[in-house]
């Protein structure tokens, strides 16, 4: 017996044009452990955009329902030339209700559940997963388990990388985010000091209200100062920056060091021996990174990512943070979304040039079968 | 009974006035395991530089004998605020004959002894140094023995770092140098693949009449091209960048992610899972560094200094590494220098502006008592 159903898929060719559009895919029956779920509810994420929108020209796009075809900047299509030609599903995440299963006890044990899984093709009404990687969401709806992993998971992948890097603090930029909210949850949960950054006045009160002691806004006067401020206060020299371009990163460094230099008894010419840190593991902005030489020589600026953070976990960690997922998932876990969109809508040039500027706050939310 | 010499020291006030000046210092006798140096070779490393030259206006400078007085640009000023007022002696490291020692039995052993050492003040006619420190050079000169610290300590810190990281090649920019040469004939020495980036053809000649098999200049066309070839060759995911401004590290890292994609079995939009990673450790161009979002998130940009990488050596480890030296002062860890410099003679107009350029190959050499 197979089951068949639309699925968004990806497709650039080496010319840069880039097709987003609902296929028909089959599944066959499932095997082993594994699981056929009816997907619900699976988040737009930033990570998922990297496929459907980065470099594309969205406005002068050829709009047909289910689907898009665009142009890409030429140097983004000549980045990805190893994906040219080959069709990609995209939706990272989702949730929904298992209904079949492989002969495995592990899938038989979620027949009928819902849960949430990380299938890859998530923006499509059925999607394949491993039941070892599934997360059963009990009396939760699939929306509020949509976001089970990548947010969560990042998140506490955060902590847990400061901690195994000897740090008591990090700062966190863009911190209003879904994402951010959970980490500042998570910090006062953990004892961990956390200064927020953020560009609005009420994005700061957003995170003051949920208990946030330290929150500096960008947009204000003396914010540098008020960084450094915050930074002395927690002493807090690792930081994570999904903005990526621009001098967030180097601002945060420069911040520190000031910070630093500070607490030393004498001048050095190669600045503070306060090793400084700065994890960049998004890309809201694709201009170039930007590091002056304002901070001496003990710095690193690197890439962060999920899956080696998690392939870097033993199997009792990996299992202990899953279940602080499932128990937190109205409460610390818990995201919002603006909108909720349907996989025709999501093809919409309206809905499309919306969800695509990624703003702090602004996530939408795929219902397949809406 | 006490000693007497001029000494160069330089002196920065709030305003952002630099003032180089040679000073009568008066020297105790040595006791413990001091020596007294009577030094009389001292190379100008970059390091060097640092506090005499950088930022600093020095065609419209002030030249009196035994002097210079500039403006250096506020920036630069503000940034090194802890040393406002408090005048620092100047050159990191030199060689001289031990005049004087204290009563301690390594520091006797000196007496009258040729010796390498990193006293701080080695542009000076003397220096106090601790016995342990020094390196006694035998029957090698002053000359072949004044810059057996920071470049050959420097080079081997590269492959040192380069082994514990699990590299079995690296990628050297501005190979050319004193430094490069030393690091090109050490990774010959002992296996470790080394891709050298020169920008003429002349520094490719260079280093390929020394044994270099990969050599790439940065001003011939293609250059991209040839240097993940050589990436490629050697799979040197690891890189040392002198420069620090500009796009020198980021080059790099495209190549290196234009060889690991080439490698990869299926796409991945997080780019690929090989670890990249390029350390800063000097400002050759004080411009910003610039990187693009171009290889994913799989990389590391980080400051390198010599002085955090000592301290992470064990003691059986650095008696090796200086062992290796000594044996090697006019093969491995030979210099060589364009121009030799009195104490007077190195803060005329002429010198300083051209040493002051750091260009590859023109080091000069520092005679206190000539």
């Amino acid at each position: 017996m197979t089951t068949t159903g639309r699925q968004l898929v990806s497709t650039l060719t080496a010319d840069g044009k880039l097709t987003l559009a609902l296929e028909e895919k089959t599944f066959p029956a499932p095997t082993g452990n594994q699981v056929l779920v009816k997907m619900e509810a699976a988040p737009i994420n930033p990570s998922d955009l990297f496929l459907m929108t980065t470099g594309a020209d969205l406005e002068n796009a050829q709009y047909t329902p289910g689907s898009i075809v665009m142009q890409l900047h030429p140097q983004v299509a000549a980045a990805q030339s190893s994906r040219h030609g080959k069709p990609q599903t995209v939706g990272n995440e989702g949730a929904g209700t298992v209904i079949a299963a492989g002969d495995g006890e592990m899938a038989q044990k979620l027949v009928g559940a819902r849960v949430a899984c990380v299938p890859g093709n998530a923006f499509g009404e059925y999607a394949l997963a491993e039941a070892m990687m599934c997360i059963p969401l009990g009396d939760h709806t699939s929306e509020q388990g949509a976001s089970s992993f990548v947010n969560p998971m990042t998140a506490l992948g955060f902590v847990e990388t400061a901690k195994r890097e000897g740090n008591k603090a990090i700062i966190h930029a863009a911190a209003a985010s879904n994402l951010g909210q959970m980490l500042n949850r998570i910090c006062q949960e953990d004892g961990i000091g956390l200064v927020n950054i953020v560009r609005r006045e009420e994005q700061a009160a957003t995170l003051t209200d949920q208990g946030a002691s330290h929150v500096v806004n960008s947009s204000a006067d003396g914010f540098e100062k008020s960084l450094a401020a915050a930074i002395g206060e927690t002493q807090a020299f690792l930081g994570f920056d999904p903005i990526g371009g621009g001098t967030t990163s180097d601002i945060c460094l420069r911040a520190m060091e000031r910070v630093a230099a500070a607490q030393m008894t004498e001048f050095s010419r190669y600045g503070s021996d306060q090793a400084k840190k700065m994890y960049i593991y998004g890309r809201l902005d694709m201009s170039p990174t930007i590091l002056t030489p304002s901070y001496g020589f003990g710095w690193t600026v690197s890439g962060w990512l999920l899956m080696p953070f998690l392939a870097s976990c033993d199997m009792p960690t990996m299992m202990g943070l899953r279940q602080r997922v499932v128990n937190g998932l109205t409460t610390t876990f818990a995201s919002s979304y603006k909108a909720r969109v349907g996989l025709e809508e999501m093809l919409t040039k309206d809905a499309i040039m919306d969800y695509a500027k990624m703003k702090t706050g602004e996530k939408y939310l795929v219902t397949p079968h809406g």
